[in-house]
C-alpha cells in the first residue's frame, strides 16, 4: 500500500504567498471599484529593457532556423552566461577565485533553495533567521528535517531572531549547534544587510564547525553602501564553506522569465559518513544532471544580454528607480516616528506595527480601509509578528500614494 | 559537522547521456574531420514551427511594456496553457474527467519525474521497467529508496525485465510486493507500447494493491495506433492511481525551449500513516508552490501555439518526418535479420546487437569504424546489456546514411 511522505501532514496547508493573494483576491471580488496599490509580493513592475528584449526575440528566431537551432543545453547553463556571471558579478569586482565553472544556471533562485536539501545528510539541523523567506523553513520539512511543529516553530529548527531589539541582526549560535546556515543579505523580509566585518563571523563559525552556509543574495543588486559585501565569497575562506544562491528575478525584472543561478564552489568538500571525501559541487552537479535539464534557451540569451554596456545601464536603472520608492517609504514611515528597517540596500521596508496589532489585523486594516497592500510579517516566522513588509516594486507615483495612506491610516 | 547525503557516495559517479556525450566529444576531438551521424540522444533537430516562433516573439514583446508585462506567473502554470491542454489533450479524446485544475505545468518531464519522489513516504518500494530511462532510479537512490547497488542493480528497486525473450513487455509483479510502478508508454528505451487491455491490468493492479503508478508518456504523439492509448486517463480508475507526466521537447520540438506538464488528479487520494486522508494532488501543489515558480511566460506561451489549428498540423508533420526516420531505421534492421523492437508509435528503435558484443562494444564500434552515434542498452539497466538504442531524430538524408553505415558494419 503506497503512503505518502507524511511530512506534508505536519506542513500548514497554506504557502505565505498564496494566502495573501487569496486575501487580496477576495476583497477584490467584493469591492470591485476599491484603486489597490499592492505594496505586497516582492515582484518587480517595470517592463525588460530594450536589449533583453532585442536578445530574446534573436534567441526566437535561432529556433526557427535548423543551423541556429537549440535543443537540449548543458543542464549547467550555457558558457555564454556563464562566462558573463564570472566574470561581472566575481573577477571584476575583486573575487577572482570563482569561475565559469563553480556556476550553475537554474530557472530561478526557488528551485535551488527548494532542491539544495537533496544534499543534505540525515540528522542535519539548520539554522534560519526569524522573520525568514519560508521556503528555507517548508523544504526542509518536506524533505523531513524539522521536527515538530509546536507554538509556531519547528523543534529541530534552530530559529536565530531578528527584531528591533537587536538591530534585526542575526547572533551567532553557540558552536556545534547546527549544521547548515540559511543566510539572506540583503535580508527579505526585513531589508537589513551586513557588513563585511560581520559577514565574515559567519564564515569563520561556518569553518570552525564544518557548517555549510547557503547564502541567498538574489537582492545583491541592490547594495550601494561601501561596507556591504555583496557576495559571501568576497570573505575568505567562504569557497571552503558556502554556496551562494542569485536569481535575475529582482535584479532585471526576470520574475516571469526564470533565470538565476547559484555558485557551488569546486573548493567546497565535506566528508561523506564513511570518511570519503565529498564534493558539494560534483554532487550538486549530479543532482541537477538527474533531475534537471537546464534553464530555457531563450531566457539564458535574455539574461546574458544583462551583462552588456546597456544591459548593465538599464538594470542599474530600474534598480536605482525601486530603490528611490523603497526610500521615500522608508524615510516617511521614520518622519511619523515608527520603527522602521531596510529601504537602503534593499527594496523591502520592514515596519513595525504601531499599538499592539498583530499584523494580520494591520494587513486588513489597510488592505480594507486604504485599500494598500502588504506582507503580514508574521507570516515569515514568530518574531515577524507585529510587522508588515513593504516593497518598493510599484511605480513612483503608487508609491507617494500609498505613503500619503498608510501614514493617515 | 555537516555531513552530506550519503546517497551521493552510492550513485554511480556519471549519467548514461553525459557519458555518451564524452566519448563522442573526445572521438570527435581526436577526429575532426569525421562525418557524424548522431543517432543517440533523443534530442528533435527540425527548428519550430512558425506559428510557435510567432507567439513567442509577441510574449517577448509583451514584456517589453509595462501594460503587458508579466512578472511572477502561477506556480501551477497558466490558465490559456493549462485550459488548451485539457481541451486537446484529455476532452477532445474522450477523457472529460481530467480538467484544467488537475494539470500542473513545469519546465520539463525530467523535472517532475525527479522530484515526484517528494510526495513518496518511507520503506516504499519502487518497481521500473529494466531496460528503464536512468532519471526513475537515480532520483530514487538520491532519495535514499533504493538501498545497494550490487552488479548493478538496487537492492530495494524491483526490476521488471523487457527482453527480447518476453516481447520486450514488462510483467505485472506479485501482489503487495511494490507500492510505486514507473511505466513509460511508448517506452524510452525500446520504443515499445502498451494496449489498452494490457494497460488496463496496470491500472488493476494498482488500484488491488493501493499502489501508484507514475506514468511518462512524452511520447504519446508518436502514436498512430488505435488499439494503443496515448494516456492512462483512458483507462477506468486510473483517476485514483496514477499521475501522468508529458512534455512539449519530443511532441513539439521544445528541448531547449524547457516545458512540459504532469497531470495530478484531484481524484488521487491515499492515506498518511495516521490514517488521514492524503490528496496527492493538494502535496504536489504544495511542493510546486514551495520549490518551484512556474514555467517561463514566453515559453508557456509557445506551448499554447501548439493548440492552435496551425501547431496542431506543424506539429504531426514533424512528428510524421521523425517517425518515417523510426521507420526507416526499423525496416532495413529487421530486413538484416536483425532483432528489432520500436520504430512504430514511437521514435526509438532498439536492436539487438549481433553476435556477443556489449552494448558499448558495439557502440564503440559504430563511432570508430561508421562514425554513428547509438545509446548504449547497458546504460538503461542489466536488461539492456546487449541492445543498442537509435532514434529517428535525425534528418530523413541522414537517417538514409546512417542506415547504410549501420548495415555494412
Amino acid at each position: 500500500m503506497f503512503r505518502p511522505n507524511d511530512n506534508f501532514n505536519l506542513l500548514p496547508e497554506s504557502y505565505l504567498f498564496s494566502e495573501v493573494a487569496k486575501r487580496i483576491r477576495e476583497f477584490r471580488a467584493d469591492h470591485p471599484d476599491a484603486d489597490i496599490i499592492r505594496m505586497d509580493i516582492g515582484d518587480v513592475s517595470l517592463p525588460l529593457p530594450e536589449c533583453i528584449i532585442k536578445a530574446m526575440h534573436k534567441a526566437v528566431d535561432d529556433q526557427a532556423s535548423q543551423a541556429t537551432f537549440h535543443g537540449y543545453g548543458p543542464e549547467q547553463g550555457y558558457s555564454f552566461l556563464r562566462d558573463s556571471i564570472a566574470e561581472w558579478d566575481y573577477n571584476k569586482r575583486g573575487i577572482a577565485h570563482i569561475t565559469a565553472d563553480d556556476i550553475f544556471i537554474s530557472d530561478g533562485a526557488k528551485s535551488d533553495i527548494g532542491n539544495i536539501g537533496d544534499l543534505f545528510g540525515k540528522n542535519i539541523r539548520v539554522a534560519v533567521t526569524d522573520p525568514v523567506y519560508p521556503v528555507y523553513v517548508d523544504s526542509n520539512v518536506i524533505d523531513g528535517r524539522a521536527g515538530i511543529l509546536s507554538d509556531g516553530r519547528w523543534s529541530n529548527i534552530l530559529y536565530l531572531e531578528c527584531t528591533a531589539e537587536n538591530g534585526f541582526r542575526p547572533l551567532l549560535p553557540a558552536d556545534g549547534i547546527c549544521e547548515v546556515i540559511y543566510l539572506c543579505f540583503p535580508n527579505n523580509p526585513t531589508g537589513t544587510t551586513s557588513t563585511k566585518d560581520e559577514l565574515r563571523k559567519w564564515v569563520e563559525y561556518a569553518l570552525r564547525n564544518e557548517a555549510l552556509i547557503i547564502y541567498d543574495s538574489a537582492y545583491e543588486a541592490y547594495i550601494t553602501s561601501d561596507n556591504v559585501p555583496r557576495s559571501i565569497f568576497e570573505i575568505e575562506g567562504a569557497e571552503h564553506c558556502a554556496i551562494e544562491v542569485r536569481s535575475f528575478s529582482k535584479t532585471a525584472g526576470f520574475t516571469g522569465m526564470r533565470c538565476g543561478y547559484t555558485v557551488v564552489p569546486r573548493t567546497l568538500k565535506y566528508r561523506f559518513s564513511d570518511g570519503k571525501t565529498a564534493s558539494l559541487h560534483d554532487m550538486w552537479n549530479r543532482r541537477q544532471c538527474t533531475k534537471f535539464n537546464g534553464a530555457s534557451y531563450i531566457v539564458q540569451r535574455g539574461a546574458a544580454a544583462l551583462y552588456t554596456p546597456e544591459g548593465r545601464e538599464a538594470i542599474a536603472h530600474n534598480v536605482g528607480l525601486y530603490m528611490k520608492n523603497a526610500h521615500t517609504l522608508r524615510e516617511a514611515l521614520l518622519a511619523k516616528g515608527y520603527i522602521v528597517a531596510g529601504g537602503v540596500d534593499s527594496p523591502y521596508v520592514w515596519f513595525k506595527t504601531p499599538g499592539c496589532k498583530t499584523s494580520w489585523q494591520l494587513f486588513e486594516q489597510l488592505l480594507h480601509d486604504a485599500h494598500i497592500t502588504s506582507t503580514p510579517g508574521a507570516g515569515f516566522g514568530k518574531a515577524g509578528e507585529g510587522y508588515l513588509r513593504f516593497t518598493g516594486f510599484n511605480s513612483e507615483e503608487n508609491t507617494i500614494e500609498a505613503v500619503k495612506r498608510i501614514t493617515n491610516c
